[in-house]
């Protein structure tokens, strides 16, 4: 069987870290797609993120194909239920502390939704998955204090559960890895599903 | 207010990359205990653990006491239950291989208990968490897989919430900290409630 490249379509670090500590071979490919447009029309969670995510990785595919490269391709999109509301990244400092000062002492839904897709085939698989994420009730300080750690820059709902963000994560119900972005045990099943590819390789051949 | 420096007093990796990750800055002093004959007096996992994080942290603040040194000390101990039995760390691949086969498609508990004490007063608080984790169901060939990448040496349960663990930990309900060894959440209440430190500093001020 030839060997599987696997393309990560994404720039987030936390995506990257958990592949790379999940000992998954793989290179980074991050596109560029102009997601404002679809986070304006879509209001269902859902959707917006598998949408966004079919997007990244159709983006991927395309562009990778027109150099030739064969790949498979992983993209994903995240996005924080809160109330009936979608959070996504804030963009700046005030706005990081007015999501997390929201969060604090409550559960939101954590969303993320993952595409993969094939340069041969172009085959394309859709799918998404939801954890559910308690804050423990911190004071405004507290909150301030965790914003100089500069965690909330580029990450859905303005915190990252890799680091300092566990001193406020009470509990968590569902997949601990699609909190980080991307979710690792329904990766791994598409893959060996869908892709034929087995993630339990230690080396980089992949099949 | 004076400087309070922390101490971890275990071994453990996973709990050391916890509080780096958590920006909590400490220093690490593993004490060795005979866990052995507590282990196999003790049956029930709750008691078991709470008692080996006090005796960790009582044998860490005498050792430290002598020496002059003054600290807040941190010790933690974790097992797993299953169908009514401990599970602690797989001594060879055989016995982890063993230990994973048998969690694989169910779900376990993953208990931590932890144990404070500060060498000024000798007060000590003793607590424990519990996380459900749900293991997919994955075959005998990608277990040894797995196994080759060795992280279930030293962990009990034989696996790292942390690293490849990722690809089959299909849900948790609880402290996702606490699956890695310390239930950071917990940790943060018990230090500001009980000995008035705050985790959330940026620097070496802990106060």
């Amino acid at each position: 069987m030839p060997l599987e490249k696997i393309v990560l379509a994404s720039a987030s670090i936390d995506r990257r870290k958990i592949l790379e500590r999940s000992k998954v071979p793989f290179s980074v490919f991050a596109t560029q797609v102009d997601e404002d447009a679809y986070k304006k029309e879509i209001t269902n969670p859902i959707e917006l993120i598998k949408t966004l995510a079919r997007l990244k990785a159709i983006t991927a595919r395309e562009t990778l194909k027109k150099r030739g490269e064969e790949a498979i391709i992983v993209a994903a999109d995240t996005v924080i239920y809160h109330d009936g509301t979608i959070i996504g990244k804030a963009s700046n400092e005030q706005e990081a502390f007015v999501i997390l000062h929201q969060l604090m002492g409550t559960q939101h839904s954590l969303m993320t939704g993952i595409a993969i897709t094939d340069t041969k085939t172009s085959k394309i698989v859709v799918d998404h998955d939801e954890t559910l994420v308690t804050f423990s009730l911190i004071s405004d300080n507290e909150i301030k204090e965790y914003l100089k750690l500069e965690e909330w820059k580029g990450r859905a709902g303005a915190y990252s559960l890799r680091e300092a963000a566990s001193l406020f994560v009470e509990s968590i119900k569902g997949s601990p890895s699609n909190v980080l972005g991307l979710p690792m045990s329904k990766l791994r099943y598409i893959l060996k599903k869908e892709f034929e590819i087995n993630l339990f390789a230690t080396s980089t051949n992949l099949i």
